[in-house]
């Protein structure tokens, strides 16, 4: 039996943890923001890779999202972020991880993969390959919203040093974790991921987490489908978790919601993590899995009359 | 048939290039040192984590290797270093990438798995972990040696701009790539891997390889075995070598050559990389392979009187 294709498809998600109530309505209203941008390019003809990067850039500036404008500030009061994209169709990727002061890091992470020969930059080198590339690094201000300065004040009184002490008094004061990430499928079936995140509350400076590592937080492979990952990166990282669900697809007859569930149990089973996984196949057809109380996501493939939308 | 075990087991390589033949002689005299210290630990019934730090140090601290002392400059004139290490039998990990005045990447990284919940930390931030927890930053001249301050030079009279061109240039001139790894079973079975470049020639400010990347440069799983690879990081890093020879390992009944053989093949064909990778099963059994001209390693394990040394 010919399998029916749905492309282009778009699908993301806003990160996946305890989502307060209050804020689920903001997370709702930012993914159809978002999606609206993505398909409308992919409608148009557009490259899968302009339909992530510009999705997420989007969800860089809206201030709801841990990326961009809004990120968690680092245990120095300090934002760092990280982000990468990787196209499907020509294996090249491109990364940035703890860089301050970029107001879209998935832009610089393109910029890599477009014109540079490695992957993955960081720190101040990132940020020489920005200037040099006509990328102006914006004012910490420009990042920093009051939400995000008042979490940090307070967790400056706790004495918390770990992250896994910011994670479990997270938990209880149902703080959400709300990394980006985008795959798409465009109408020539190129696939694109990218992820994009400011990491986790509190974190030591110059950590790094899953969203800018090819195979952890991002992947992508004509031949098989994407994947972008969210939540607690330090077992996302031990258990490979992208190249693990394409792996898992590639495996199941491309079938990517089993691939998403199963990389999502062995997340927990290997590594005690939480967290989600959406992914996208090379029929369109879209996946998507999560064990943690709530994940922001959405989707559009081509048939569809609206996209679905959940929190 | 139940399958003969031949642990403790230690395999290391010394990187994988056109290595010219007056380092040959080095090459080899460094990794029979290394083995020395590695296999003294292993047969002493130290552990794995300990076997493969120690190991790692040694040859950080030999000039012959593309690590620690005697590492490649990047286009700055800096000395910028990268490792990991994890742990089998936990699944704990740690790395460190770009960081500056580090006389052993390996055992920051060790501190990192040990002392932290993180995995990655870059730059600036790794280098406060390390003054945090008693590890005295050292000079540039510590890690400088007049070979790399030579090369670096001329590649300064030459229009390079790209890591590929540098890549071309040196095999041009047969310019070795010395990243050192290992990967160790100790007399408790417990397989760990460890991975420590300077990273590439002339490289940009900031880039990270493979070899600090868990999934990619290092793996290891007491299910499954442990993983260390070498080569051209980018091409390593857009097929997830480590993790990928893992997964192919766990397919093919345990067989490490075939996993190793069949990786670096996929690492052709799909990103057309050039590199090696060593790896060790839960039996203790050894497999190599690589695509360069020269892959600098060796072995021994529970039941050889000597070790195997070629390059």
């Amino acid at each position: 039996m010919k399998r029916k294709s749905n492309y282009p498809a778009l699908v993301l998600h806003g990160g996946a943890w305890d989502i307060p109530d209050d804020l689920v309505e903001a997370h709702f209203v930012g993914i159809r923001k978002a999606l609206h941008i993505g398909w409308k390019i992919l409608k148009n003809g557009g490259s899968s890779v302009d339909a992530v990067e510009k999705t997420i850039t989007n969800m860089e500036d809206n201030p709801t999202f841990d990326a961009g404008k809004g990120s968690f500030l680092n245990a120095l009061g300090e934002i760092e972020l990280d982000a990468s994209i990787m196209n499907g169709k020509t294996f090249r990727a491109g990364a940035v991880a703890a860089v301050k002061n970029i107001r879209n890091p998935i832009s610089l992470a393109r910029m890599i993969m477009d014109k540079s020969e490695h992957i993955l930059l960081v720190g101040i080198g990132a940020i020489r390959f920005a200037k040099e590339h006509g990328i102006t690094p914006c004012a910490m201000e420009d990042l920093l919203i009051g939400r995000e300065l008042q979490r940090w004040l307070e967790l400056q009184k706790e004495p918390l040093s770990s992250t896994k002490d910011v994670f479990r008094s997270q938990k209880k004061k149902n703080i959400p974790s709300g990394t980006v990430g985008v795959v798409a499928m465009d109408c020539n079936r190129n696939i694109c991921a990218g992820t994009s995140t400011g990491g986790t509350p509190n974190k030591y400076p110059g950590r790094v987490g899953d969203s800018p590592l090819i195979g952890c937080g991002t992947y992508a492979d004509n031949d098989i489908g994407g994947v972008s990952t969210t939540g607690w990166g330090e077992a996302m990282i031990k258990v490979v978790m992208a190249k693990t669900i394409i792996d898992i697809m590639e495996q199941s007859n491309g079938n990517g919601n089993v691939a998403a569930e199963k990389g999502i149990e062995l997340l927990q089973k290997k590594a005690s993590g939480y967290g989600g996984a959406i992914t996208l196949n090379i029929y369109g057809e879209i996946g998507i899995a999560f064990n943690t109380p709530r994940m922001a996501r959405g989707y559009i493939t081509a048939g569809m009359k609206k996209p679905i939308i959940e929190v």
